[in-house]
C-alpha cells in the first residue's frame, strides 16, 4: 500500500514552496524507507524549483542531500536494517546492469540514472520527489550509510557538496604535499578546502573577496590568493598542481589556466553552461589539462562518508525550519550562507 | 674561430628563402659541431619565416627537425664523439639548473630555453639559426642520439612531429587496449597513427575526408569516422579514452569531447591560437578533460627515438632538394604533403 507523504515543493517558477501531501510508492522488495531527519539545500535544488535549467516537472519538491533513520525494509534487503541511520544523495536508481553501473559510477548510467526529484521511476514513471519530505522510499543499492559516531546533523551536505569535491579530488590523487588551489567559497568550495586540507594538500583559496579569505584559513586554506588583484595572480603563475575551481556561473579560465604548473590540472564541478573561449598556448605550454566531474558514483559516496567520519570532516551548516525554506532561496541568491542551509526535519513539515 | 656557414632563410615576412651565409661560433667546451644531412619542414617554420606569430628575426634561417654528423666535440664533452650520427630538436640550450631543467623538462625551463632558430644564445645573444644550413653547433645536452641501424634519413621529422605526439601518449599512458582516436592527418597526426598503434592502442582516424580515412588505414588506424557526418559523429559517443587533436587551427571542441567515455582525455597539440568557447556540462559531465602538451624534453626524446629505431616507426617523408624549399613552403600552405618534407642536404646547397 503506497504511504500519504508530507512535503514542501512549488507548483511553478514563480511561486513559493509550500506544503502538499502525495504518495510515496508500496516498497518493492529491494527498497527502503526513510524517515528523514535533515535535508540539505543545494543551488540546485533552487535551480530546478525555478526552472532555470527547464525540464522542471511541477509540482516539484526538491532535495537531494537526504540522512534518516530506516524505517522498512523491502523482503530483499540485506545491507540496511530498521533503525540504521542512512544517507541518500542525488541517484535513487539506475539499470545496475551497464558498464557504468558495474563499475561503480552509476550517474553516468547507460539508460541515465534516476534522480532523486523531477525524475521518473523506472518502472511506475511517478516523477521523484526529493528530501523536502517527511519520508523516502529508495532503493536499497542508493543508499548509503552514515558511519557510527558520525554527527547526523551535519551530514547531509556530505551527499552533494561533499562528493562532488570529494570525488576530483580522489580521481586527481591529490594528497600529501599537492599543491592544491580552491577557487569559489561557497557550498562546494568549503568542502574542497576541509578535504583537500584532510588529505595532506597545501591548500590556497581563491577568491574575490579579501574576507572570504579569512573565512578559508578558519576552514583550514593555509594561503590565500585575492583573484582581483593583478600582481598577486601573477606571482602566483604555475604555482599549482591542482585546482578545484567551484565557480557556478559562466567564467573565463585563462587567468586560473596560468596558475597551474608542469602537467598542473584544474577540474570544474560547478559550471555546466556554455564557456567563453580560452588560448590553447594556455593549456599546450607547462602540458595542462582543464576537466570536469559530476558528483560520484554511490561506492565512492561511501568512501567520502567513512572519510568524513574517520577525520570529523562536516560542512559549515545553518540549521533552518522547514518553513523557512523561502528566505533561505532568497539568502542563497545573495550567497548569504556559510556555507549550507540543513532543514531540521525535528521541528515539523 | 668561428666558421662559415651556408643556408637558406628569408630577410622578410614577404620574401622567399634565399641561400645566404652567416657564422657559426667557435666550439664551447660542452658544445658539439654537427654536419647536417637531413632537415625536415615543419610548419612552424613557415609560420616563423613569414612572421604569422609576430617576433620573428630577420633575417631568419629555420629548421628545428635536424639529423647530422658529429664532426668535431668541444674539450668536455664526454657523450658525444666525432662520426656519431645525431639529432637536434626544437632546443639548443637552456639553463639546466632550475627545476624544469633537472627534471628533464628543458622545454619549460625558468629561464626561457634557447629555441632551434630565431632565439637569442645565453652568452653571447646572437640569433639562433636553424636546420636548413650545412653545419650547426649545439651544446651537448640537446643533442640526442640517432641509434644505430635507424634509417637516418627518415629521422628528421621525429625530431618535432615525433616528439610532440608521442609525449602526450606517454604522459596520459596510452598503451595496450587504449580506444584512442586521433584528429587531423597530417605531420603531427600521421605519427599519432603510428604511434599509438605501436603503443598497442586502437586508432581511430577521425577526419573531414573520407579518402584521408583510407590514408590512415594504411598508417595503421583501425578505424575512421568521418566528423563531417553527425551520424558517425553520434554513434561514436563515449567511445574513446584518449583523442590526439592535432587541429593547427583555431576549433570549436564540443564535438570532440561528446567521444570521450568516462574520465577520457583529449589533447590538444596543435592550436595554440584563441579558441572557441566549449560547454562546462560537456566536461562535467563523464569527468572528462582536455589538455595540451608541448614538444618534450630531452631525455624523452632520446625515448622516442629509441622507440621509433626498436619499432621500425618512421615518419612518410618526401625527400626534396634546398632549393626546392620554396616550392615546398606554397604545397604546405595547400596541405598537399604526405607528410613531412625533409630536406636531403646531399643536393648541397
Amino acid at each position: 500500500m503506497p504511504t500519504q507523504a508530507k512535503g514542501w515543493g512549488t507548483d511553478a517558477p514563480d511561486q513559493p514552496l509550500r506544503p502538499m501531501e502525495f504518495e510515496r510508492r508500496d516498497l518493492r522488495p529491494n527498497d527502503v524507507a526513510i524517515k528523514i531527519t535533515y535535508a540539505g539545500i543545494c543551488h540546485s535544488d533552487l535551480h530546478t524549483a525555478r526552472n532555470d535549467w527547464g525540464g522542471t516537472r511541477y509540482p516539484v519538491i526538491p532535495g537531494h542531500e537526504i540522512v534518516g533513520t530506516v524505517t522498512e525494509v523491502g523482503a530483499d534487503v540485506t545491507d540496511h536494517k530498521v533503525g540504521d541511520t542512512v544517507a541518500v544523495g542525488c541517484m535513487v536508481d539506475s539499470c545496475m546492469a551497464c558498464d557504468q553501473c558495474l563499475e561503480g559510477w552509476e550517474v553516468f548510467c547507460r539508460e541515465g540514472c534516476v534522480q532523486t526529484y523531477n525524475s521518473p521511476d523506472r518502472h511506475d514513471h511517478t516523477i521523484s520527489k526529493g528530501g523536502y519530505t517527511d519520508h523516502i522510499v529508495v532503493r536499497d543499492h542508493f543508499v548509503c550509510k552514515v558511519p557510527d559516531g558520525m554527527d547526523a546533523s551535519k551530514t547531509a551536505p556530505l551527499l552533494c557538496a561533499g562528493i562532488t569535491t570529494y570525488s576530483p579530488l580522489r580521481q586527481y590523487n591529490v594528497g600529501e604535499g599537492t599543491k592544491m588551489a580552491v577557487v569559489g567559497l561557497g557550498g562546494l568550495g568549503h568542502m574542497g578546502v576541509k578535504l583537500g586540507a584532510a588529505m595532506g594538500a597545501h591548500v590556497t583559496m581563491i577568491t574575490t573577496t579579501p574576507e572570504k579569505g579569512e573565512d578559508a584559513r578558519r576552514l583550514g586554506a593555509h594561503d590565500v590568493i585575492v583573484s582581483t588583484d593583478p600582481e598577486q595572480m601573477k606571482a602566483a603563475a604555475t604555482r599549482f598542481d591542482f585546482i578545484l575551481n567551484t565557480i557556478p556561473v559562466s567564467h573565463e579560465i585563462d587567468g586560473y589556466l596560468n596558475l597551474l604548473g608542469r602537467s598542473g590540472r584544474m577540474v570544474i564541478v560547478g559550471a555546466l553552461t556554455p564557456m567563453p573561449g580560452f588560448t590553447g598556448f594556455n593549456i599546450i605550454w607547462w602540458n595542462r589539462a582543464v576537466g570536469g566531474s559530476a558528483i560520484g558514483g554511490i561506492p565512492e559516496t561511501q568512501e567520502m562518508l567513512d572519510f568524513c567520519a574517520a577525520n570529523g570532516i562536516y560542512p559549515d551548516c545553518e540549521m533552518i525550519r522547514m518553513d523557512e525554506v523561502n528566505d533561505a532561496y532568497e539568502r542563497l541568491l545573495k550567497n548569504d550562507v556559510r556555507y549550507r542551509f540543513v532543514i531540521d526535519m525535528a521541528h515539523g513539515l
